[in-house]
């Protein structure tokens, strides 16, 4: 190995790809070699990195020869396909896919978290899903102090989690209002500007979708223990960046506000915005292109004796996808 | 009395008082006469009732003579001060300000739930806050059933309960970003366009919002029973009509999804619409102009044993506030 490492990112030219290869370089990632792929041929396509344009290549079952890191961000279906073969040529891969997430032999890392798992890898470690990110990490160190027993959750996304053509559908049927024109939903079932859709991902047969049950399960997973109790609901807003949860929980030992500001104020990667008499709460548009993971509103829930209720937002992009994923990157190289 | 009743309405030129003086016309309400009036003087300003063209004429202390019902839609500082006058001169006020509503002489009435309430009433009669109204309508026949002993509800609000200047601070918001210029907020302590604001109404000591607390409280008054624990968070989303709520409830008496989709699907003023591998369930944008509450993703709620989670729309305009305001007055002239 010379310099640095062969990198290669699966979906380079899609939003969270894009995002991933200016986080390599904004930290300095010791890169060698960057391999850009995209599973559809993107002719003329290039990825910029470190003042060089490199173009994007066609992804293929050799794609991965030589490449000492390959950072998935593209469906569950071309993880599904090619990460094995990417494990098949010596590669780590980092899926930020939910294929591989709750499969025994794959850690689940949020590195502020669970380090200590990564090396417990067979080849692949798994990047959470950006709703389980953002809410498990400012909960870390209060279920350290004062045991989380029951999480109720209720989530207000962006619609960059889908990428650039919801982006575009959200501004086009937008435009079609203002102009009285009719709105032809495509990413979305329905309508997703002046709308609130509590529908994100395929309906399960308990009447949860995809997404909430692995919200609930990743959770279990990280915090490491199956007994915590977890109720979620996922919704769609006219937002473009940053996912913003409702939280409330009921812990074993009773936890004060005081106190759970407190802890975070000392948490990496977690930064408390909690002064609402001036009008000081995380918000989506200013977490947006933040590494942080922003928590406010932070108070007694008022429905249960020991119980807590927050606002935690952070930018499903960074945090969410690409940030985690890199910082998973540097403690494999850091160790 | 000649065929029908003389009708005050303080608020008629806001988005409540012209939905109000609709839902009249439409329920073919017997007014005798109508008196639009305003706090501030709207010179040249008329209401559209019955084929007719009726000025809105200036709130003043004589304004109430010979009114038989005062329907007020204004804000709470007009309430304050003019129900007393209105009362004072033998008119019943239906007032939808938060002012009136805990005082224990008066009723605080959904018509489907305790409309024998109303008639005990000293004058006034309080209209519930949008929020409680769509809340406490699909929950008040499963409470009768199973008891709800624990509430935990998430809002996702529309601007327009802030009327036609939050309406177009969102048009003029989105005009701004998209064409590059800077974002001014005045009614919204932040900018409202693409975020999600977990601030609506002023901060109480203990973190929540007086509109928090009124939720609470008034549905604890609606359903009779102090002993529910409710935790609430509001927020504002960039929506023009309906309110969506996430809403999860802890029961006494285990009821499933199957009983709560029934006993829902029979009770007045409610439309379930919960078939969500159909793309099924209650959408703000079609909820808009509709006197339903609509509830839909009924499921078991996992985080604990005896739980129901919901999601819940209703027009904030109209049942939420113009049409319980007229159904009370209805339960007035019939009984």
């Amino acid at each position: 190995m010379t310099s640095g490492y062969t990198v290669a990112i699966v979906g380079a030219a899609c939003t969270a790809g894009t995002e991933l290869v200016k986080i390599l370089e904004e930290r300095a990632f010791p890169v060698h070699k960057l391999v850009p792929l995209e599973p559809r041929q993107l002719i003329g396509c290039d990825v910029d990195f470190n003042d060089e344009q490199i173009p994007v290549q066609t992804l293929d079952r050799s794609s991965f020869k030589g490449i000492d890191f390959s950072f998935f961000v593209s469906s569950d279906d071309i993880s599904r396909e090619f990460v094995p073969i990417a494990v098949s040529h010596g590669s780590v891969v980092i899926d930020s896919s939910t294929v591989f997430r709750m499969d025994e032999d794959v850690p689940l890392i949020i590195p502020e978290i669970n380090p200590h798992k990564i090396f417990q890898h067979k080849g692949i470690i798994a990047n959470p899903g950006c709703l389980t990110t953002q809410m498990v990490l400012p909960l870390y160190p209060v279920h350290c102090k004062a045991r989380i027993r029951r999480i109720v959750v209720s989530t207000y996304q962006a619609v960059s989690d889908r990428g650039e053509k919801a982006m575009n559908e959200l501004t086009e049927q937008i435009r079609n209002l203002y102009s009285f024109q009719d709105v032809k939903p495509e990413v979305y079932p329905h309508q997703i500007a002046f709308n609130a859709l509590p529908h994100v991902d395929r309906f399960c047969d308990n009447a949860y979708t995809d997404q909430e049950m692995n919200l609930i399960n990743e959770t279990k997973k990280i915090l490491e223990d199956p007994t915590i109790r977890i109720s979620a609901t996922s919704v769609q807003i006219p937002v473009f960046y940053s996912h913003s949860q409702s939280v409330n929980i009921e812990t074993a030992r009773r936890i004060s506000p005081e106190e759970v500001r407190g802890l975070l104020s000392e948490t990496p990667g977690v930064e408390v915005e909690d002064d609402p008499q001036h009008n000081v709460y995380p918000l989506a548009i200013y977490a947006t292109g933040r590494d942080e993971c922003f928590v406010g509103r932070i108070r007694q829930d008022l429905s249960v004796n020991n119980g807590i209720a927050m606002w935690i937002v952070s930018d499903n992009i960074r945090k969410g996808t690409a940030l985690n994923a890199v910082q998973i990157a540097e403690r494999l190289i850091t160790n």
